[in-house]
């Protein structure tokens, strides 16, 4: 097959088998986030190059990979790299909308990235977030949404890891790190879990923090334990620094909520988590399965972002679900069934002679709201029934002359290799029951 | 508000209640395309320039619209202009799937066309097509799922339009029309609905055909009355173009097929019918409802375009979808009934100290697949029943200090506006019953 006519590079078709599968997980995802309360929300694939490199937007890092280009009217304008910096450009131009303002969405985006295994330069996100409030109940309902999300999807041996950037903030302030290098700091820390502790402490070093300030550093973020220790034993470091207290105050306060939401043992504290963005304000979380070191979800609360495009603060929380790593992960571990139809029954014709009856069957049936399908190319008996197997149809109706006088089709179970006659009025009954 | 912090022009946002609206509609016509044994397909936002300017493919019209760009690696891309082209690529850069192949694609195209009312330049297109065989069985099948389609979605007064590309072009030999002016002969003929006779003779003159030629072609397209009655005049015109009786006899057998499928009442043989573009090369369709001069979807069958990409032909018949024009026309007729939230019932805290019960209570119902919301504000009793009527969410849930002792909550019906207590045991069982 020549090149030009696969799809471009770091793009992918969607084939029905891989769709069926795709259609079931997102259905899951959105109907959690719909018990949730949150409401749908779709912003255009376009976005002006002024929004998408808005100061303290995605920052520098996603803005070297934005799918971006001139139209056709001269205007510079980006394909849009994920879904926060849209719901805050529609929170600045809807500022009559109800707050707080609890949204999903679930849409494609785009990154010019290099192409390396699993990463492509269009892919699904699924996010939810909640303008328009300071409460940490906000925040525990979004961590208390992804939990329910993932526990649907089948997930067992998952976990979401919680932290604060006020206690981050407070704890490089405390060992003074200057101002400029707070977010080199961040993004180096974040790797603990990645590269370990010797490769972030060279790491830091090599970004110009000093051997004892790293050290202090490593230390803080290397604290385990269960939550309530683990924030006693930061509290103690950052005590001096009104923003630590607030952060641990935040983090006792999201897990208070957590713990009455009724999903305790799944989530922890962990110091040395810090999301790489630039505009988290305070709690931030992650979820990660055992055995997969990239995170399949990530977030948390940004109470200044909205503010760069509105001129006025209104305070945000949210996360963003990786639904390409959530199904990579499902079908390396033999969570989702491939299935290559939909339909579940189809009308087999024994002659071009029943073509008619069948007809009017298959419609009976679809109008039943079955999802039916039959021979569409005059093939022989054999040929359809190999059809049916080969797309594992779970049942064919076989139509036949003899049986059409009697009034009757034969059913057969295509998996248990079993028939049986069934009355044509009486059929609609019989395949509800199925 | 700065124009800057708009969508993008000729791109619209999806607000909540807006997006509830368009989900609803494309669940229904997604699950009418899946009754009928369509599969879904998704393809990539952008292709190649080299397939979206197939020769054959969309036409020189579609094209100068084509959203066009040179991405980053200095390639010629675009976005996507409709589903069809994707399609055929697809079919080339999978010779092996099993044929025929139904598939649905509910997608959003784009079109850098001008921006006057109702044309934008990101909509959504539903499309289905059977690729894979030159039975009148599967146009059949398209037509009939369609017109299921426009009656689940509530209309009554629509048409189906039928007519066959090889008649018209019977007709433009049988009078003598050169071969590099039958496409547009083809455009103008096809407006008569829309301009009338007299200007279509006019179109015709101006593009150079005779007026003798001209008034021929319009005695063969005004032919009206029942689709056999007008099958017979025409072939009487096109008797001696072997063509142009394969045309009739095609049209003859996919009316038999539509009639066994019981959609008799809702189609009609309009030999004026041309479908603008170039690749269509059997029947021809296009639904019209009544007051509306444009049509709300429009197909064919196109037997040879998947061989411009695949090298060799594969037959195919589809129709698409114009969902915007749908949901306008739907609105402007009130078949929509606006709703500004998703959620059933409210959960409202009459203080602060019952947050924590109230959580529980939330979460119980979420659990049990409610659409369940609260207050994350900590907003007054007053406020949020204010916020609950606004929103128009029908029941509010009361959780009072009092009432918990007792193990009750009030239940309100914000309609209603009636109350009652409710045991907290029978939550589910009482709000799953309304």
């Amino acid at each position: 097959m020549p090149e030009k006519f696969q799809p471009p590079r770091g793009t992918r078709d969607f084939l029905p088998e891989e769709m069926i599968i795709r259609q079931k997980i997102l259905n899951k995802i959105k109907s959690v986030f719909e018990s949730f309360g949150f409401q749908p929300l779709e912003t255009p694939a376009i976005e002006s190059w002024e929004v998408l490199a808005a100061k303290g937007a995605g920052g520098p890092e996603i803005l070297e990979e934005t799918y971006n280009f001139e139209d056709k009217g001269g205007r510079r304008v980006g394909l849009k790299y994920d879904l926060t910096i849209p719901l805050s450009r529609v929170m600045a131009s809807n500022p009559s909308l109800p707050l707080p303002f609890k949204r999903y969405q679930i849409e494609k985006v785009w990154r010019y990235g290099d192409i390396t295994k699993n990463r492509y330069r269009e892919f699904w996100q699924a996010d939810i977030d909640t303008v328009g409030t300071e409460n940490m109940l906000a925040d525990a309902e979004i961590v208390a949404c992804t939990i329910v999300v993932f526990t649907s999807l089948g997930f067992k041996n998952f976990i979401v890891k919680l932290n604060n950037r006020k206690i981050l903030s407070a704890l490089v302030k405390s060992v003074g790190v200057e101002e400029e290098k707070i977010m080199d700091v961040f993004r180096a820390i974040d790797k603990l879990g990645k590269i370990g502790v010797e490769n972030v402490e060279k790491e830091l070093i090599d970004r110009g923090i000093l051997r004892n300030t790293a050290k202090k550093i490593l230390e803080f973020i290397k604290i385990k334990g269960k939550p309530e220790v683990v924030l006693k034993k930061a509290e103690k470091f950052v005590k001096d620094i009104k923003e630590g207290k607030e952060g641990v105050e935040e983090l006792r306060q999201l897990i208070s909520y957590l713990r009455k939401m009724g999903v305790e043992p799944k989530f922890k504290v962990d110091l040395s988590l810090a999301r790489g963005l630039d505009y988290y304000t305070g709690p931030v979380f992650e979820v990660l399965v055992a055995d997969v070191v990239e995170s399949l979800a990530g977030g948390g609360r940004y109470d200044k972002m909205i503010g760069l495009f509105l001129g006025r603060n209104i305070p945000a929380t949210g996360i963003s679900l990786g639904i390409e790593r959530i199904i990579e992960v499902m079908k390396d571990r033999g969570m989702i069934k491939p299935q290559k139809s939909m339909v579940k029954v189809f009308v087999v014709n024994v002659n071009d002679r029943v073509v008619d009856d069948s007809l009017k069957i298959v419609q009976m049936l679809r109008k039943n709201g079955m999802l039916v399908d039959f021979d569409l190319k005059g093939r022989t008996l054999t040929r359809q029934l190999e059809y049916v197997d080969s797309m594992k149809i779970p049942y064919a109706l076989i139509v036949g002359e003899k049986e059409l006088k009697r009034k009757v089709v034969k059913l057969r179970d295509m998996e248990r290799r079993t028939e049986s006659e069934v009355k044509i009025s009486e059929l609609v009954k019989t395949l509800k029951k199925l």
